[in-house]
């Protein structure tokens, strides 16, 4: 495809939170997003809502953003369905040419008016969580000297996407060929690439991740974006299937300061760290040797002394490394992804 | 729907493993079968091919059947997709007025011919396997006085559905009022109702579960069919998923006598079944107290002997009471689901 030029959709829902696949792209691919659509927020840039994208503005007309060449649905919609609202300006904005783009479980593809109006426009529906994956994991083929990590958590959204990001870019910086494998929507969005796997059927999920991993082989070090968690009750499934799938030789623990109850699902509390940390270990030592080497700690919600009192404890407590990578970085977490690499002859120093 | 009068299409694979799903319904839903239908094998009986269906006719063309009011695919086919003579023979019987029914994750749907048939005809395709489910786990509205066994195992095809189909009736002559709630095609085929959970999506596996689990409670006791197995590196995410939809207060765990190797993954070797008990009710208790009550061995390719010398064995090296349901039925197993039910005081004794 020619060079992305986006339209981020956040109408009524521009926080970093909900807006979180906005947010990713202003983060990471700052150069493809010409402008984020909000009408309430029109004027604004997209730095004060979203706290990244500088210079890109907030606009509340599709006149307003002539040079796009798609429109992305720059949310996590609760419940997972378009609003209404979102509906109508895609398709307003397909009938102007653009590209329809969406991570949804809800497809653009099952809206007859955008079918019809993407047809009119002769322009694409891209559904990214619409897959016909239907392999099965087979364990063959599977080059070992490919040092595969994956990021894990105590609950979804606390941060296993932006940690396999950052660990990538400070992977390549140090002199390693590191890649990004992405198993959710936003991180598709930001690789062009990947599986959609918490749309993927039951029996074909590890099947999905193992050729994600089969085809990017080629690369020394693997960060592959990990997904909710073992503890998670409703998407466990998802979690046990990439992390059989993966077979990774390092994890890296993610959880949230503060965070005690599931997310979503908050009559359940959250249980220790140390007991989760087993169990992720226990799980993937069924197919492969691996190892949590490091923690990444989101501390989005706490104060700075608070992240840096944590990370000591942290550090105490469970023996290994740990760090916010937004306020830390990445760096020391990344040296315990390379001392294991290089313990275990995947990697050599740099 | 009025009264099924099935006819099962096995051509070519009638046998009781590949032919399981005809083996099954001739099994179970005896009354149900008008015929199989097997050009290589028309003329002889059902039970000669399959070990069930005394009197029902093998035949070799669709006159020979011409009391079946549906045809269903009644073998597992490897790889899923539906051998080219299948669809041949399904779109006569559709042009003949039968409805089509298949468990295969490659639907009936996707074949222009059958749909283009089906409506000629004025009838129904019914692909077991496709599911708009999107439920996700809330983990409310669940009553708890219902009494919820889940069988699991060591790896795939071990007789997880048949031995919640035995103890179900078991139990029901024993005066409780149990239900088999299915989660698979065959099992589906034959209490005409489930969730074909290894067709759906990651993130509603749960949620499918918990579903079925909410709109039987009425019932005493919930026998979950199980599926797969936490070990099994194709399929665990589903195995999960049902673990942490179903939240059961029981586990019967069942295993095939001699089998070493993980189906389909021949390179894997089975870890120790202690292992495998231990890893269930591990990630079980993350969500519910449970505990595995009985062990139920798969006996098909060993001899009495062996399988009463195996019995004696599991019963040792686990404590816990075990049997064939096959060759010792499913009498001691009961007894096990029905001591815990009553220990928890979710059952009281009859």
């Amino acid at each position: 495809m020619s060079r992305r030029r986006l339209l981020a959709l956040t109408e009524g829902l521009s926080d970093p939170h909900r807006g979180k696949v906005a947010r990713n792209l202003l983060k990471y691919k700052p150069e493809e997003v010409v402008a984020v659509f909000d009408r309430e927020n029109a004027g604004k840039r997209a730095s004060e809502l979203f706290g990244f994208g500088e210079d890109v503005p907030v606009v509340g007309s599709l006149d307003d953003a002539a040079e796009a060449n798609a429109v992305v649905v720059g949310v996590a919609v609760p419940g997972g369905v378009m609003p209404e609202s979102y509906v109508e300006i895609m398709r307003e904005a397909i009938l102007r040419g653009m590209d329809a783009i969406s991570g949804l479980h809800d497809f653009l593809s099952g809206y007859p008016r955008l079918v019809d109006a993407a047809e009119q426009s002769g322009v694409r529906l891209i559904d990214l969580r619409k897959t016909a994956t239907k392999r099965v994991v087979s364990r063959e083929g599977i080059d070992e000297s490919c040092y595969r990590v994956l990021t894990v958590g105590n609950d979804c959204s606390v941060g296993k996407m932006v940690v396999s990001l950052e660990a990538t870019r400070e992977l390549i910086r140090r002199g390693y060929d590191a890649k990004f494998a992405p198993t959710g929507q936003t991180g598709m969005l930001i690789e062009g690439e990947g599986e959609p796997i918490d749309a993927i059927p039951g029996d074909f999920i590890a099947g999905a991740v193992e050729g994600l991993v089969a085809r990017n082989q080629s690369h020394e070090v693997l960060m592959v974006e990990g997904q909710a968690s073992l503890v998670h009750p409703r998407y466990s499934g998802v979690t046990l299937g990439l992390l059989h799938g993966a077979t990774p030789d390092a994890l890296v623990m993610c959880y949230e300061l503060g965070r005690e109850r599931i997310h979503g699902v908050e009559s359940m509390k959250i249980p220790p760290l140390a007991d989760v940390i087993e169990l992720h270990e226990r799980l993937g030592n069924v197919m492969r040797p691996t190892e949590t080497v490091a923690l990444a700690i989101n501390g989005r919600k706490a104060a700075p002394e608070e992240i840096d009192a944590e990370r000591e404890r942290a550090r105490r407590e469970h023996g290994m490394p740990a760090a916010d990578v937004m306020r830390h970085g990445v760096g020391e977490i990344v040296d315990a992804i390379i001392e294991r690499g290089v313990r275990i002859g995947k990697l050599s120093p740099r």
